[in-house]
């Protein structure tokens, strides 16, 4: 697969819905009807009876922008209005904007702001908050704006407004790369973009707080990392990666956070990377992942 | 994914060929005009411009068996006369017939008759050959029938001749499952079928005799197996399936050609059973899996 | 690493206790003085300061038989008496006999019969128990006895009394192969030998019941297994080995089955192997494998 | 194992030669002796007959620099002169001064660097020296020193001479983090510190120039990196470590540059981690790592 699939004129067809005969086929006859041509194909469906069907189609056709409309039209009658299924439309060069918020840990946020730097994720960072001043040089070296907000147990209220005042209109998804607050349910459904937190252990072991302690008094071999859309029930939302490294008896708890923050990161860019290039498709409290 | 797919009236649709824009639309269409529903549907091309195009369809058609045939020969006019596509169009519920050669070594023989026994592989096995005795009772106990064909250094010509004599027409591929003889080129152009192979090392390191030893000495720290295809280029086929596990400095060749047999079983056994449902579609050297 | 220490005249020597200054010195003055030459050593502290001290050595004295009660006798003062220590001595040519409990699937099961078969578990299996007679076929081709003790809702304690009845002084090991019967307090502490199981899913994770249908429910992105020692809290016990494969959306629960019945079989494989080298020491509810 | 391990008073010895009996006794007994007591201890060897033993052990020794030399005296006599064996005295509180070269990649340069702020790594970082400008600003954020030194086909022994005038003395190894020039014989001998590599292939496979376009071109299924020590022959020194990552024909040869960068920093980060650490040993062309 070529890097030309980020260019300009070419497009995401994410649809979803309740699975029925002849939804690739009608997907297929609409795209080349307006010219377009698929480059690439995903398709999976829950249950072939009565299940959900998911489709992620990249195709190019030339003048996208301008046509993006005429497209639209055709989708909303055959896909929504015929079938009864959702879509989503995206141009491929539109990158994503994404903030992140973090606390005083450094590896996951240096983690994304690198790979962001070497063209690796498909986002802008406008900004990156936080409720600890510590992290504001490291980020202001990759000329990126840091805010400072604190967050106290008092204040969280009007922390979370000047959350959403800073961050509403600006971005397209938030990433929390270990922000070591909770976010109220209020306050998700006010953002109105997706949330991706980085778990420290391998979910659905070890939710809540301490994880690499835990892991060390129940004397697991592996320990792991969990990148999921956030939910108001901390910890439960839907999956979109995890990973575990092996470890024994001779490490401590230091030593587990030391090398669960490798696999944090590597967990949390891989989920923000997929996010970005519209791989990833919610369903229910599950994810697909293309 | 439900079982269903390797059921009566399921059909594989394999296309490939030089991409070209419309591909997916015009066999989406095909299978549409016949009755057919697309249940899974993977594609990939290997450049936009100028590659190789690459699909698996995996679809229900009611009388699949009766209606083959109208089905193919709109296969034939739509993608082989106008696109100048090739494509197979296989029967789910038609398992492939499977021959096993071996020596003495029985573990990624038994990993395969378990397997098959286990229903976890949609093959039957009319036969095991092997060029030592050894295994016979184990082969017998899957109710199989097993031949003894002995292989010397100056009757390797007569030794080929009473493999074609066993297998020709009798089954739709071999694997070796730790065979330890060379197959000549004008066997395996005779043959016909598909020939599978496990090599115990991560190809391309240690092609040839000797791969454990010779990891070992140069003090590697992982150790694999690869299944290929079997061309007349020993140890060079297009490669279907690798895998590693990790050694140190603790452990000898012996404890190698030990740990690493697991690898090799689990390995052979992916590549069987991708090849069986028609998911590894080659490419000049190198293989597509789905 | 030779295979010569699982022969004649190899012993093995584990010690465990408060860490103190000079255990490691006082170990090797005790085999020194008695002739015995150290062949590998390991060693590890939970907290150099109030931890917890374990060393297994495994080490070579010709005439060990003859020579072990003499051994034995000064480590009882050198360790025990003076340090406060405990350890455990075994001669390397004793194998382990352990009896495998199974239900209905034989993946596990068939796994230890065929690498015990291969000379890969240094242990001999008097007898295989099974409270369905499904299996009792395959386990007879390996020339072992299978006793069929069924066990309903309202007989379980006649069953573990007749388990008892076969395993009482004729077993140091009980495997669960996936044995689907909650083993009662009662019976484990009159076994008086160690018990290991197989869970079907990376413990902590999904403890009890059906836990590859809520590994699919929850959306995880990879399954595992987890063999422990059992104990009266179910799923509860010191953790010996786990491992993971990775899964997705495309996988339905039977399939999630099917490819964690791979981990199973190896995470049960090498808890076994490890147990019966003298590789795991108990450190409460943890594990030490060396 | 806690942190002290590397704190003022804690010492690690390493002891190599032929394996003869009692050597494990001898060095217990010469630390005992001097008032240390061992806290960690690994040993191994690579035949219990006429092999090479190796042995690492970390004691605490109060006042360790001012009883250092009598301790150094004691193991001349007892493993030197007695038993024929070399050792290592080493001070964990006293840090390796490394320096780094590279090109213009900075993933390896800059996951060193960070760990090394991190405190994950025990070393100093004196210099970076790189044959481009271009990592000068991302070196000097560092607060460490940047020299350019560019080499040309025609200047390679002038540049060599500028090299060994700024690291001669001043460090105590040499790390190549994706330096794309060859080292000369007579470089490496005039260094005369450790030299450590990272090979963007799974040695021994793809050795030289564009292992990630081989590996496309050869199919393989998964890609790696080494980690090695530096000799005269190109990639074929002793490996420390390697990694790999599952690939398939979905992803371009730049991708597989991309996602191997992970693994090359990876792999390389640990190698160096366990060379500060004198967890690696060299046995000829191999490595023991403990």
């Amino acid at each position: 697969m070529t890097d030309n699939i980020f260019a300009e004129d070419y497009g995401r067809l994410i649809v979803q819905g309740a699975d029925q005969p002849g939804i690739v086929s009608r997907v297929s006859t609409v795209l080349a009807e307006h010219g377009a041509n698929v480059v690439a194909l995903d398709q999976t469906t829950s249950d072939p009876s009565g299940g959900q069907f998911f489709q992620r189609t990249v195709f190019h056709l030339p003048e996208l922008s301008v046509k993006r409309e005429a497209l639209a039209d055709a989708l909303d009658q055959s896909l929504v209005d015929d079938l009864g299924l959702s879509y989503r439309l995206v141009e491929a060069k539109r990158q994503k904007r994404v903030a992140i918020l973090v606390s005083k840990s450094d590896h996951c946020m240096l983690d994304l702001l690198w790979r962001q730097r070497r063209g690796e994720l498909r986002m802008t960072v406008p900004m990156v908050i936080s409720n600890h001043p510590d992290l504001g040089d490291d980020v202001r070296q990759f000329n990126i704006p840091f805010f400072h907000v604190p967050v106290e147990k008092n204040n969280k209220e009007a922390a979370e407004k000047e959350h959403l005042n800073l961050l509403k209109g600006n971005v397209d998804m938030v990433v929390l790369a270990r922000y070591m607050q909770v976010l109220s349910g209020d306050f998700l459904g006010e953002i109105g973009v997706p949330v991706i937190n980085i778990h420290h252990s391998f979910l659905p072991a070890f939710m809540g707080a301490g994880p690499y302690q835990r892991a060390k008094d129940r004397g697991v071999k592996l320990i792991g990392a969990t990148a999921h859309y956030v939910t108001e029930d901390l910890d439960e939302g839907p999956i979109i990666e995890q990973d575990v490294i092996r470890v024994s008896h001779r490490e401590s708890t230091r030593e587990f956070q030391r090398r669960g923050a490798d696999v944090e990161r590597s967990v949390l860019s891989k989920a923000v990377s997929w996010h970005c290039d519209d791989r990833v498709i919610r369903d229910g409290n599950t994810t697909v992942v293309f």
